[in-house]
């Protein structure tokens, strides 16, 4: 008999050559027609292989990302199959999951594929899937291997195989379609239930424009028709609310040739968003003790030699600007400035911790072929801060800058998030790691810690730490399901010692602080994209460009509205009149068109009542109002930050 | 008889021959005593030299900026002069008058001259004065010209000699002093009766490092000893207050070799100061309808070959980043990005004015030896905005602009300003001047009105406008009465043609605006280092870092002192405890040294009666008050700016 280990730490024991399937049903049938895939050992296996020693078993299903992974990596062999049913003679390279789905490269020929093809493909793959074919790992030999691709006439396959060793080669088969693949694999094509092939598109062999121009087709697979209609309904409603189009409408942003590609310009509305979470993110950071600061945005190449940014992180730089002999950079992150300012005056233990915070612009390169939108820019403005402390105040200053997300969380009404704790590997210290293994045991158990007692949802992955200490990445999820990654909270404990940062400590001796890197808004262009898209444009009052919008019925009535918008000003509501000769209904759809959130329609009876008609941004009228009363309402909606 | 017209428009007839200085006489025996040179058809001469035909004539003394510029200048030949009495055999290059007083640079040959001859020469350029030698003006041949030079042995006026043509040369000579010059030069020597040489310097010929050092002597004259007594007061105290050694003092900014020369890292009492000003600023411009906007600090080259910076700035920018094939140049103004947001979305004359403002940074190249503290740097955080109008919104638009220049001066304790109307030259239209004489003529006259009618201070200088309109500049003084250019106020109808911007006019034609480029308190780094010796580092209170700080006697009335604090916290009062287990003295004497303005001290009876006895930075004890009156008072004096 084998022991296997559950997650929660119970012991069982089965026959050797038990697969995790096997497991499974022990436990319940239900279960059982859930698994796709185990991690057995820390190892993702296939359910149906064959256990022969004791190990460590967790079951994946739909609900863990290894589980979903497989389950569209299954898809594509699924996609490769029908293709090959369609076009016979077609050529494979590869076809990974990616974030949402997969995609397969393959080699058509001369042949072209359509949007209309994939309707075909499609209905051949649930035809497939309904067969139930499960997928048959075999390990062969590399002989056998190029020999199978040889007589198939795939050079693509050959050429990975080329790449790999003898006694590590598999083959993956369902029904007709057999494929190179290191696996694994969900148990059979029957689980696949709803399929949707969402799109074509050209990509060359090995990412190398000079080779070959493969066909993409990418797809998502779901385990029941409900996901994938509520799928389908997510990107329907996320085309809608998709930023680039929202900030046009709104006037937030633009791109101009002359400027350069991934360099935002932020219109005069843009800039009051801006303002808006400028403005709340000091007085956060001021009533949580931080200090400001404002550096260049440039520094001499010495700097980041020190940092360790050159030669390491150049090409997400700038190249440099030479001048008098010595080469000036952008700057692509705001630390090395800070840690210059921590050093610019002698500091003791009295001043920790010490925590400077600054909306730095940064500059990074990213391919143009990858900026997109407000999303990928090469232009940052990052709510940045890097707190310099002692190991004593290191939980309590982690704890405060994570109770500080999710403060912000609420205000934006971002109910799904996740922290991610990426942690060392101990056999990597002194390569891919600082090599202080205390430091990392400690600074790991107190993050850890934090986020098990705040009751913050987090999830573990091993060997992805930063290179100076554990790491967080959050993601947050928008209204409408998207994930997006917002920002990183950072231990550090590495650049203190490269820039010889110290302080004296009780003992009267020097000592190096331990830093928080963290920007819980992430930058202005993402956060910005991420919050047009969560409110689909509808700012919350307190955000909104223009909050008041006052509409005179005829001219007749702009005295009075021009005394309600003296009466807004004063409030500090932004507001403005509509004085243009149209109709009533004709200003009331442009401003419904412009998403702002309050109309005070003015005409003869609201000037008699010294009174104005209220009508809120897709909720209509609201009925007649006192002036002093709406502007009491609204100060109050802004002045707590209320969501809608 | 000739005719000569005065400044007034009056015109008499004198003898041909006769000079200013008759002239000056015969309006009255005291104005002949200060006169120093004369203005004659628009020339400066020396005011002995005879006037032969009808002529303009202004008189010039101490009190003309040209007057003075004679006076040092023949004060550099009364310099070398007395050194050539010491030093026989000195060869002189160039004498000019510079800023503040002249200089003379000299050969001494293997002479060494040190700070102690400087109370020799002194000495004995008194002595020369006394002796009230004439200024002898001498028309000479090149030839004998060289031969004099060639006689006496001083290879550097024989290098001068070779640059002039010959029939254009003059000799002046006072005493026993013969120069190659120019000129003009005052009268005689006896009009300097006060002399100071204020420094000894090295200083390679021509400028030229690879050429011989020469000495440079600097002094400075005045007509007379109390001038000159509280010149060297003015010093002694712009020394005590310079703003280099208070920046370190205070806290509010540094240098670093890492980060680069001209580029200050602004701690965080500097940012305190910087978000002040800002907030200043954005209340004022939103208050005047400017609408705020962000943009990148870097653009692509082809903007800076639309805007025209390039090629003709190109020496004041940062040099270019070569990035995917295209040149990225940092910005060394924000206009450029501006047109693009103006252009960003179409206009109609409804939108105008249009006002856009931004604190932007901007990047420029000084040469490393003409960097000094944050009086020129090569990062500038600017108070920039720019103002896109029609024709006709003109006038309000730059009267606007001139009103806010002196509210700012009034908030900020700024008595003495001049505005310097620089005008174009008619002669050089197409060429140093846009070919628009009508707009030339027209805007001129509007700025030129809005001075005269707001009875601004201003003078007018011919042929300094920009390329692109009339500019103003603005000098401002701080109490101790140094001078210090702020910042310069700009109408531009050239770049709004260049950047193809236009709106639909009345008419629904397209029609380019007018563009008014200003900032009123000019780059954060110069006018903080202007703050810093205009208040001697004692802020007033709305700009303090630091607003008060609570000293408790002892430990006991910590828990009392917090609730003060967090009192004053709540009125948005930057507040401190100085917890120190210190003496009440020395917490007192620390917080004077710091500069801040309120200290409430706390004890036993302070605790009983629920109030603070108040001390004032630099006058002392002002006796107990009750916490919440204490609070109301200083945020009325935060709120209305109060100087003091």
């Amino acid at each position: 008999m084998i022991k296997i280990t559950f997650p929660d730490g119970a012991v069982r024991e089965y026959q050797p050559g038990t697969t995790a399937l096997d497991i499974a049903k022990t436990i319940s049938e239900g279960l059982a027609k859930k698994v796709l895939a185990a991690k057995v050992n820390g190892q993702v296996w296939d359910a149906v292989r064959p256990i022969y020693s004791d190990s460590t078993l967790q079951l994946l299903t739909w609900n863990e990302a290894e589980g979903k992974s497989t389950f569209w990596h299954s898809s594509a062999h699924l996609l490769a199959e029908a293709v090959e049913a369609q076009f016979p003679g077609v050529k494979f390279w590869v076809g990974p999951p990616v974030e949402n789905g997969f995609y397969y490269d393959m080699d058509l020929g001369d042949r072209k594929i359509s949007e209309d093809d994939l309707a075909a493909i499609e209905k051949k793959m649930t035809a497939l899937a309904k067969e139930g074919n499960s997928y048959i790992r075999k390990e062969i030999s590399k002989a056998e291997a190029v020999k199978y691709f040889e007589e198939k006439g795939d050079e693509y396959k050959l050429d990975l195989l080329g790449n790999l060793e003898d006694g590590s080669i598999t083959f993956y088969t369902q029904g007709a379609f057999t494929d190179l693949c290191r696996g694994p694999h969900i148990p059979q094509t029957g689980l696949i239930k709803a399929i949707k092939l969402t799109n074509i598109a050209g990509a060359y062999w090995k990412g190398d424009e000079n080779n070959k121009q493969l066909t993409r087709i990418y797809g998502i697979t779901f385990p029941n028709q409900k996901e994938l209609d509520e799928y389908l309904q997510m990107l329907e409603e996320a085309k809608k609310r998709d930023h680039r189009k929202l900030g046009k409408e709104l006037g937030i942003f633009a791109f101009d040739d002359d400027i350069g590609p991934g360099l935002p310009l932020w219109l005069p509305n843009g800039a009051l968003v801006i303002e808006q979470l400028e403005k709340l993110a000091k007085e956060t950071e001021e009533a949580a003790g931080y200090k400001r600061v404002v550096t260049p945005h440039i520094a001499k190449e010495s700097l980041y030699l020190t940092s360790g940014h050159l030669p390491y992180y150049q090409d997400s730089m700038y190249p440099p600007m030479e001048l008098d002999g010595t080469k000036y950079y952008l700057k692509s992150m705001n630390c090395p400035h800070h840690h210059k300012i921590f050093a610019a005056e002698p500091k003791s233990y009295k001043d920790l911790p010490y925590r400077l915070a600054e909306y730095g612009t940064c500059y990074r390169y990213e391919q143009s072929g990858e900026l997109f939108g407000l999303m990928r820019v090469r232009c940052l403005h990052m709510n940045d801060a890097h707190i310099y402390c002692t190991k004593e105040q290191f939980y309590e200053e982690f704890k405060a800058v994570n109770e500080m997300y999710l403060k912000y969380f609420k205000i934006f009404g971002i109910e799904k998030y996740v922290m991610r704790l990426s942690l060392h590997e101990p056999s990597k210290l002194g390569k891919k790691y600082v090599d202080e293994p205390l430091l990392w045991k400690e600074t790991e158990e107190l993050v850890r810690d934090v986020l098990v007692r705040t009751n913050t949802p987090f999830v573990e992955v091993q060997d992805e730490a930063a290179f100076y200490g554990p790491k967080i990445d959050v993601q947050i999820w928008s209204t409408i399901g998207r994930e997006f990654t917002l920002a990183t909270n950072q231990v550090d404990f590495a650049q203190g010692r490269r820039f010889k940062l110290e302080f004296t400590n009780k003992d009267n001796a020097p000592e190096i602080p331990l830093i928080i890197h963290r920007a819980p808004l992430g930058t202005h262009e993402r956060f910005i994209g991420f919050l047009l898209e969560h409110y689909a444009g509808k700012f919350p009052v307190w955000l909104s460009p223009l909050q008041v919008k006052i509409l005179p019925i005829s001219d007749k009535f702009l005295e009075y509205a021009q005394n309600v918008l003296e009466s807004l000003k004063k409030a500090d509501i932004r507001a403005e009149i509509d004085d243009r000769p149209e109709k009533i209904g004709r200003k009331i759809r442009d401003t419904e068109l412009a998403k702002v959130p309050f109309m005070l329609v003015v005409g003869e009876k609201e000037v008699n009542e010294n009174k104005v008609a209220v009508r809120r941004h897709g909720k209509g009228d609201l009925g007649s109002k006192p002036v002093a009363e709406i502007i009491e309402e609204i100060a109050v909606e802004i002045r707590d930050k209320r969501a809608q």
